[in-house]
């Protein structure tokens, strides 16, 4: 299925309009150097988003079939001890968004203010406020960093349902490797002490 | 090359021998559930154990010279702004270690153990003490995190060079990739707030 919401319509959806990152330019640079990420990354992300625009249902489908069957990671979903479904259909929306922005969008000012805003919203920092529910307070940090092999293996068969070819895939699959690592170190910030990050 | 130093004359690997760590068995079980780490992935690290045994050198020259051409990596192996070789040195027989370790030790407290030990190492608790070097005093959280991708995507040439078929190096690889995630989750327990670990 196509992802159909635009962006307007997507509630707490607020790319391009939040507080500056405290990670500087400069330092992502560094990052980048650090997991390899290159300007053929560039481009084998932006055929990625091509690839999954409309397969983002799809990959939804199943990373949110993987979070409830797994007690421990469907909790930080849950409202006095019950699944929060509209809790899980608003997060949606956003996190569908998120896997077109991270193939399309330029990693500049604005990407990097947003990763520090949606790591706020994993952290105590401002979870739970973009859809005012009252769900535990925070996700662990040690879930945040161990999601990157979920969120990055499953994506593999995914990029290879366009019928390009295996080096074309390995290449989108690398790039996306990449991306993933960079912000799930971005989303870790609040959590890590001071001087330490 | 044959990895040819002896555990015993490892200088500083005390694996077996540290203090306990602060996470449990427990929560190890339901991080590896979130990594989906099975026992087919165990099988396919004691196969991956095998293959790379005899390239552990040129796995870790290829490490080396990645963080020795960026300064802001080979920065943390610095004493007074200049590499120190005998740390360098040092470090590289303990790191070749754990490429065997990784593959064939079982994920039991012991080895949950020396994971807290290495993190320790990595962090201001512990940096330089084994070597009794005066290096730079903490390894930033960023970067433990980013290794990820490194540490993964580098070793899948190696474990393509016995002539195993695709399927099987794919194998081996994903169990590396989840394994990798493990320890860099563990080793990121003493940057992180109380409790939100
Ligand atoms: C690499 C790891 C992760 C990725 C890529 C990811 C992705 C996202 C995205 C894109 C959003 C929406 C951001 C926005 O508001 O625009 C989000 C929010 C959320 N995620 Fe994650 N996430 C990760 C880790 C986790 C983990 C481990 C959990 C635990 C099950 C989790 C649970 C949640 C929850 C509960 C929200 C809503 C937070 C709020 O109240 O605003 N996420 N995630
Ligand atoms: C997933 C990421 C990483 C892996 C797998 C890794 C692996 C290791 C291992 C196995 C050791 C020896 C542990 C022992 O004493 O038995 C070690 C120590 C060390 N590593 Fe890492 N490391 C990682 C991240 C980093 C990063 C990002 C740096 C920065 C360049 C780094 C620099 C060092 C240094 C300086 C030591 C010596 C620490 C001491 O003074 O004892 N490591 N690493």
């Amino acid at each position: 299925m196509e992802h159909t919401k635009t962006k307007e319509q997507i509630k707490g959806y607020t790319y391009g309009e939040v507080a500056p990152s405290p990670f500087t330019l400069n330092d992502l640079e560094l990052l980048k150097k650090t997991v390899l990420f290159s300007s053929e990354d560039e481009q084998y992300l932006r055929l990625a988003g091509e690839v999954l625009r409309d397969q983002v249902d799809a990959v939804l489908n199943l990373w949110y079939s993987f979070v409830g069957s797994n007690e421990h990671l469907l909790r930080y979903f849950t409202t006095n001890g019950q699944p929060d479904l509209d809790y899980l259909a608003a997060v949606r929306d956003r996190f569908g968004q998120w896997i077109i922005d991270l193939c399309t969008r330029p990693f500049d000012q604005d990407w990097l203010n947003y990763q520090h805003e949606i790591a706020l919203r994993h952290h105590s920092a401002k979870k739970n406020q973009t859809d005012g529910v009252n769900s535990v307070p925070i996700i662990n940090h040690r879930y945040i960093v161990a999601f990157i092999y979920p969120i990055t293996a499953t994506i593999k068969s995914f990029l290879g349902k366009k019928e390009h070819d295996t080096e074309t895939v390995e290449k989108m699959y690398n790039a996306w490797f990449k991306a993933v690592t960079l912000t799930a170190v971005l989303w870790t910030y609040p959590y890590v002490h001071t001087n330490e990050f």
